[in-house]
């Protein structure tokens, strides 16, 4: 209890970043309160442009520094708030503040994903704690019950709706009957979904996210590329017709299950049963569904973005170091990955799955396809055959499989895209329970 | 890091009890890497009853006792954890803990909600933890998330399902149209209400958690007794028709609202829209929302009874105090109540309301209602009349108002009760919007 203050030293000065430094600015009495001692910003690491920022203007000149030099060498900052975003040069920052022995809260995925494992081995060997519960689920308290309040438990499973661009164009899709094409420029247009929304709609944000996720529920070392990854460009509003009809709604799932031999992670589009609870997640929220050997199923929602939901997470991770740093708790990070997991190839992986495909409209047709999935060992749970066009003699084909093996059913989707009377195969979605 | 193991001492061998102990025993490995050192049982407060359970059979016999005087002279506790339920004799056994210098682990809703300020204070003094993730909601994280993960919030409002056996029962009746007597009685043969009820379905356990929530996102003392609360066994098949005409779930709800002037807490069965997320928590699950102006709506859902989920909460709590008592860390209880908030009296307390009665079935009965409506302020927003009985000449009507004040709806109640025409008020039950 030797100190009487926590310094804190801020790197970066945007949206994230500006409202951490307002929330520490403004409400220093009740922050107080709970940590035992005044919280005080020290340094503030910003970039050129950063500077003329309202916020920026308000705060004492001297907190300001666009040199990352000038920022490490300010003796009195105990923990870094890291708030930049990206890999670079975040990681070095991470990296360096670590090694200096400050205690280090970061909202930062990518880092985490990519490099979590090295820096918390970093953060263990220099006694003192690295935080992140911003980084996945905005302010939803996520990795909290993952370090924290499910230890008891093996993790059998999550599945995560952590992506608030993609639920949001999914929500509307299922909602308006529009086009992919359509629902993303109305996301651009009131801010839901960036210029450049590649990351988002492809499915690499949520790969980032389920990374951290998984590695900690599995204790385990998941990297994003180890993350079988697919987006949600491909689907049709007639993807989401089929779907009500048959008692679905589609959403961008980020999947980990783990059994006494493989660990299992994925992100892609699925089918989910329309009254599950998942399925009710609508627009920007996101949800995260963990099942634990005891606790049965947990689920966290909320806002899975935004300043004011991600400041909240960055501090209370803040007042979470400060408090262990004034007790000299030094680190509370049990990091010992296990070795013996194996990842499970995608061609292992078992699901039922939704196919549509466009096929002559003549005699036979559903002998051969059929004849396919039997040779393959898959069976069929439901057919919907419909929307005949007269003209171009075609018909659309809906089948929902029972569980199969994905290896059997690219093939069988290859053998079947080679039949002469298959036009298309359209698309192709899998289910979970 | 001078201890080499973390002794427990167990109050109870009840079924959480006896769960605790076998996740104890059955993972020492695994709690042992999460905690870095061994966590072992070193006493155990038996009932003579218990002695009979083949768990206590399982257990080293030197372990066990029925002397209290023994159990605490057992010198090798660091924690105790306390499984008995019941204020007494707990609450003396949770004080004698805490005075002794232990950290306190417990599931006991009644001992904190009653006395929780108390021993919080007592926990500070004696720079111990008090720790009771599983006093509410089983395994679902809601103390942690208030205590450390919403830290930086003001929190406006909880709206939580926190009765397993009540909500098992709405969802019965809701789902299969049945009446209140039926469903308490196939709750009770399926094991999901007690052979005496009343705790449950008046109220007086939702009341008990609810009193621990308020208390600590407030930072005030709630008492359970401070808590208007009504229980579910006035509603009606009636009603949850109506219900479902007008767009409603009825679920009891824990409700607990701040502004600057005031707190508000409140359980009783409640309106809530059935596109609403906690319209969708079904049979013995539970759920809290909760309402930071940070973070926005965060909602918490899991299974909020029964051994394995409230182990999961314990064993959290158990391994948090290891850590906590490894590192030297000492308390982390910040409880300093405001003394300056008051609670709102229910007469001030605002909602819509849904109203079901029994009037005669002749001109002017509508104009007679509405006028005493209106002369105390209340305006309808909608009126069904159906269901007239030929026979016995009455009609049966329902309206819903717009946001009115008790006081004013209690008093028209009255009125409207005196009013010749109007055989019986049946039922009166709040909106939450």
């Amino acid at each position: 209890m030797a100190k009487r203050i926590i310094g804190i030293g801020l790197m970066g000065l945007g949206v994230i970043a500006g409202q951490v430094a307002r929330v520490v600015r403004d409400r220093a009495e009740a922050l107080e309160q709970q940590v035992g001692c005044p919280l005080v910003l020290k340094k503030i690491k910003v970039l050129p442009q950063d500077l003329g920022r309202p916020l920026a203007k308000e705060l004492d000149s001297k907190l300001l520094t666009t040199d990352a030099e000038e920022f490490f060498a300010e003796p009195g900052i105990d923990i870094v708030v890291e708030a930049i975003g990206g890999e670079k040069p975040a990681y070095e920052y991470l990296r360096r503040a670590l090694s200096a022995g400050k205690y280090v809260v970061t909202s930062n995925k990518e880092v985490i994903a990519k490099h979590g494992a090295e820096l918390r081995t970093l953060a263990k060997e220099r006694k003192v704690d690295l935080r992140y519960e911003a980084s996945v689920g905005g302010g939803i308290p996520i990795i909290s019950p993952l370090r924290f309040d499910l230890v008891a438990n093996r993790i059998n499973g999550i599945y995560a709706i952590i992506n608030g661009t993609t639920n949001y164009i999914l929500t509307c899709m299922a909602k308006e009957g529009a086009d992919f094409a359509s629902t993303l420029k109305k996301a651009q247009e009131l801010g839901y979904a960036e210029a450049n929304p590649r990351d988002d709609i492809e499915g690499i944000d949520a790969t980032y996210k389920l990374a951290i996720l998984s590695s900690l529920a599995f204790q385990m070392e998941v990297l994003p590329g180890d993350i079988h990854s697919e987006g949600i460009s491909r689907l049709h509003a007639r993807d989401f017709r089929y779907a009500q009809e048959l008692g679905f709604a589609i959403k961008l799932l980020a999947i980990a299950k783990q059994d006494d031999k493989w660990a299992e992670v994925r992100v892609h589009p699925v089918f989910i049963p329309e009254d599950s609870l998942l399925a009710k997640v609508d627009g920007v929220y996101n949800a995260i569904l963990v099942e634990g050997d005891l606790v049965g199923k947990v689920l966290f929602y909320g806002q899975g973005a935004g300043p004011y939901p991600t400041s909240s997470a960055v501090i209370a991770d803040v007042v979470a170091a400060a408090n262990d740093i004034l007790r000299g708790a030094g680190s509370w990070v049990r990091w010992e990955p296990r070795k013996d997991k194996v990842l499970k190839p995608m061609s292992e992986v078992i699901t039922r799955y939704y196919l549509r495909m466009n096929v002559a409209d003549q005699p036979g047709v559903l002998a051969q396809i059929s004849k396919i999935l039997g040779d393959n060992q898959i069976s069929i749970s439901s057919l919907i055959q419909k929307d005949a066009d007269a003209q171009a003699q075609t018909a659309e084909i809906v089948i929902m499989t029972h569980p199969a093996r994905e290896a059997a059913m690219q093939t069988a989707l290859k053998d079947m895209a080679n039949l002469p009377v298959v036009r298309e195969i359209s698309n192709f979605i899998r289910v979970e329970a």
